[in-house]
């Protein structure tokens, strides 16, 4: 998939609360990994996600992997924009890309991928189940054949 | 002042965190310390607060005290309303009333207060400088006396 | 019970870790709740306070209140001691007591307390069962009178 | 370097706390990125790498990069092993290593590497200082040396 195109795109904007900062007067590192999860939050609020149905059939997603880039601090109060999206849907699991920017400048502060694997009630990794992921790899498919148009 | 007037009302509402909650299913009850914070900054941010005048006349307001009822839990994906006002102004400090409601329902959730004491460059405690503090104080006198007289 | 009788009294100690400094270069106050929390549960190990049969008795300890005195900031790095203790025991409920202090020099940075009340399965307010909390009194009063004993 | 040489190798346990869960009933993926930078502190404690020198000299290290492996839960009040180590230097920073694992079964449970380069007063990436950085590159070498003579 082009790097510029991001299905399932969704932001999410907030001020920096001051117990993010850290003693070097920014946001602490560890705090973009929640920042990021509240970005894939707003994904699933903003597309529907039915996560709560992937439950019920007994499977989960578990989180098994984190990558995060640190571009430029973000400072208490600082308006912040999280930018989420599907970056690749795998037979075993789903991988989301994220940039974190100023809302105001657009200046990019972080970016980063969180890769999450499909596991069962005993833990054991497995394949989604289609009738739960097709749906959601046709919205993709759409919205990367959308986007291809209007490039072309 | 009475229980129901609450001068320099500000109320900021967002979505409990998944990174928020605890093993019990429901929001940790430190958190909420932070909610009180995140309502402290929009008060400020509202009704223009400024705080960085203080600091420039070489005073600052450390947390002295903080009390905090549960009374109802937030679960992940709630939105809440967080309500912060002045409580009270005190030659030497200022105190903040907090009220956390459920957004949609207005069902309480927590209350609370914080006070914070005005402290010089030695941190020793010293009266707030009235050239900043007055023109607080009468913004919230003619609040109350406004509350007043739409109750009456 | 006399301020200077702390029955099932446990200290922890630890490093402050920089994740919870904040911009001021000190402990951000919310942390201090965290700190009390792991003051609770290093009592819970040493005094072998059999909560999981509580639990399994169908009631649970549902944090009501929380106040805190701050006296003096800790910073990154700094060794910190929380000393705990149950502060008094309701027919509904318990009283934890909590003092910060720094580990070196054993000054006195955060006082606090946090109420807990028994609920049953349906979140009603309850007595807590006499079989459990007997011989929690009991413990308490051995280690009051003992203490007595030694000012005597 | 070899996978099995870990040069400055520290390890720091310490006991899970309640508010580092989530309601998934496992400690929040966040949190784990906090473990590391406390290995990376405890680090710095036992083998008296001498941070506050450079900053004397006018630099400091940045955070560029974390990336983590999850492959297992750790669970409220269990006691975690931190094992971090420097991974590499390289001219303009330094890349640390960390493993954590359950301290008593010594089950592996996160694996993960943090990046940090080395910026000047205005923010722009440079060399590290030879006066500094030698010293640790020689102890980093002699331990590598030893290990391997160990090894043979």
């Amino acid at each position: 998939m082009p790097e510029d195109i991001r299905p399932l795109y969704t932001e999410s904007t907030f001020h920096v609360r001051y117990a993010e900062t850290d003693m070097m007067g920014v946001v602490h590192h560890s705090q973009y990994i929640i920042y990021m999860e509240e970005g894939r939050s707003a994904l699933s609020r903003k597309h529907n996600i039915p996560y709560s149905e992937l439950e019920a059939m007994g499977y989960s997603l578990a989180l098994s992997a984190v990558k995060v880039r640190y571009h430029a601090p973000a400072r208490y109060d600082d308006l912040v924009t999280v930018c989420a999206w599907v970056k690749a849907i795998q037979s075993r699991g789903i991988t989301f890309g994220y940039e974190i920017v100023d809302a105001g400048s657009r200046r990019q502060l972080v970016t980063g991928i969180t890769r999450h694997i499909c596991v069962d009630r005993e833990c054991r990794v497995c394949q989604m189940p289609p009738e739960w992921v097709n749906p959601l790899k046709q919205t993709m498919q759409e919205q990367m054949s959308s986007s291809q148009m209007e490039v072309e």
